[in-house]
């Protein structure tokens, strides 16, 4: 008897599809939360700094007045009150129907690309980048571009550079505080040089700020968006000083391309939940976040700050990293000959986890990169972790 | 003095921009949402609907229970339990590993669109069809073509010759219970039919069932992913039976499709709202959906009742309407040489609104038809509505 042959499948998958990864932040996050296992690889805020109690009294607001409405459709657009609150918050002139509430920052990043990606555009991004931005920019078939960039942010000769030596690029994505994974900061004098060359190669940028609140000592220079409105997209979330599972972030665009990302949010999901907009409104108001990111700043400061100690007590010479001033990432260098993706199994093995820095990169990585989160584990964590891994990278060392 | 020139702008927008246009429907609703006027035009569920008191306490109860968690980034595929309970809900055999929680159905729309469509991929949908979803497919560029359509639903003989007339479809699209916007039901040898047809053509259906729940006599006839889970993309919400603001779907897909909808969730969302998830699966939890569902069927129905008996007492005879079994739509047509868009402001002017059904072909449309949802308006103001749009209708007929 011959075998019965399974039918043909009927699945054509589209060629984006191919381009498309299992994450391997989301992998790593799999492997990395096994019990025991001290992770520095998630980008996971502190859940101390979740106002729990906040919350419990807005929910219960927002069903005891307003239930009908916090439970029906919305407009695409967003709750207006967090519109105004998102507008009112930011350090330049934003009208709020320049507004539009995504679901998380990550949202911003897939209408963006939608509009403003056709297959093979180019763009530009810094050297490393985030990765959930090249995910998002994936399905739209660019061809990225990485510009060398150093601990101040984009190279502007580089930056030069890349759009004379092709079709000029649709936009230059960056993410200017306290990087995701670099943990750098884009200085003042950077900012105005690529502001000033972005607006003379009629170049739009795609600014990137989710961090921005968590600065350390001081806070870090006005926005590229701040400088040049109508040259500029500009994204914000409040996972980082709230809670990353509300799925709230926002964007901020000129009137000339605003219409286009809503049809796009429409198009992608109708709306964010319009319960969890009323939610966030009804915690901000009075003024919390001016009482409550202080001490989300102080409680990173501090954790850095046992980092620091730990690397710098444990660390063999031959490593280096830098100091962050705010944010939740480190970025961490191995000596010569050794690899971060191949010796993170060893590091599991010894209980300690990082996020190689490889996937960082849209050209070609630096193997030896490595990013280290310090905000999720306790110091007493950082402290353990942190030996564990400098006596896995000595064991490696030739 | 010369003027100074405007510096050119520097936004080039992508080729599928030019196909995103504002949502007539949502542009709709804001004109309805005027003061006085009673609205047939949104399809929006009752408000009345609303388990508020028990949002209330599943919100406590998250927050004091797993707060952190339920705060917190989370996994792209959805909560373990929840995806759970939408597997052992739907009936045909369904691993909680093949479903997807999403941010809405619409989204699963959009994650489709992304993984099937390449750009001038032809793809299949019903006349009419919904219209969120030529929303969701259009910024992936695809062809769409208008499968013939009688109140039965898909015409096969017209599936055939589409399938035969050009390069294969990547999918049809079908919503085949109590459809948006027309009301209908597929009926039983419709689908067997169209189920058959499908695996004989190798031709994969996506099937929306948003408004599956809400039956007024008796369930309708069994989805088409259930006769054939290989060869079909399921999509589920819980905007009709739950609460629309909470922007939860999900979608069950063949495990050959599933890991890159899930990838392309990721980027788009990194994952749909956990602390939403869980209140969600709070509130299902000890058969809830058992006792809460008949009571919206049994609303819908009666107001689906008020509907028509005020139809049939007010309308002119040569306005045709259909009787749905199900969901929240009418669909009717006006005599010929009327135009349902044309009479819309007269009638906004006397204070009633409809969609007018052009916006929901892919191909010609016939400009007589019109949507009339029968959820959202109160039994006395269907009857006074009804007759206002009548009125508007005897002036205009020739």
């Amino acid at each position: 008897m011959k075998p019965s042959t399974p039918s043909p499948s009927p699945w054509v998958l589209s060629e984006r599809a191919a381009l498309m990864n299992p994450s391997v932040l989301r992998e790593l996050l799999k492997l990395t939360e096994q019990p025991g296992i001290i992770s520095f690889a998630g980008g996971l805020p502190s859940p101390k700094t979740f106002p729990v109690a906040e919350f419990e009294q807005a929910c219960a607001r927002v069903l005891r007045d307003d239930a009908h409405a916090a439970l029906q459709y919305a407009a695409s657009e967003g709750y207006g009150p967090l519109r105004e609150r998102v507008a009112a918050g930011l350090p330049w002139q934003v009208d709020p129907a320049q507004v539009l509430i995504t679901t998380g920052s990550q949202q911003g990043l897939d209408l963006a690309a939608k509009v403003l990606i056709d297959t093979r555009s180019r763009i530009l991004v810094e050297t490393p980048t985030y990765l959930g931005a090249l995910q998002a920019f994936a399905p739209m078939e660019p061809q990225v571009h990485s510009v060398a960039s150093d601990e101040e942010g984009v190279d502007i000769a580089a930056l030069r550079a890349a759009q004379a030596a092709g079709t000029p690029a649709r936009f230059m994505y960056v993410l200017p505080n306290f990087q995701n994974p670099s943990g750098r900061t884009m200085s003042e004098a950077r900012r105005a040089a690529l502001s000033a060359t972005a607006a003379e190669l009629a170049l739009p940028l795609l600014e990137d700020n989710p961090y921005g609140e968590l600065w350390f000592d001081q806070p870090p220079p006005v926005p590229l968006t701040a400088r040049d409105p109508a040259g500029c997209i500009y994204l914000g979330s409040f996972s980082k000083v709230l809670a990353p599972s509300l799925r709230l972030g926002y964007l901020v665009a000129p009137k000339e391309v605003f219409p286009k990302l809503l049809q796009a949010k429409q198009a992608a999901d109708l709306h964010s939940p319009g319960f969890n907009q009323r939610v966030v409104a009804e915690v901000m108001k009075d003024g919390f976040l001016d009482r409550h990111v202080p001490r989300i700043r102080a409680l990173y400061k501090s954790q850095r700050d046992v980092m620091l100690a730990a690397l710098a007590r444990h660390m063999p010479q031959e490593v280096s990293w830098n100091r962050p001033v705010g944010g939740m990432f480190l970025w961490a260098r191995l000596p010569a000959g050794l690899d971060a993706a191949a010796l993170l199994p060893k590091a599991v093995a010894r209980g300690v986890a990082y996020v190689p820095g490889a996937a960082f990169y849209a050209g070609a990585p630096d193997a030896r990169t490595l990013r280290l989160s310090f905000v999720t584990a306790s110091a007493e964590e950082i402290e353990r972790g942190v030996c564990a891994l400098s006596a896995v990278i000595r064991e490696h060392m030739v």
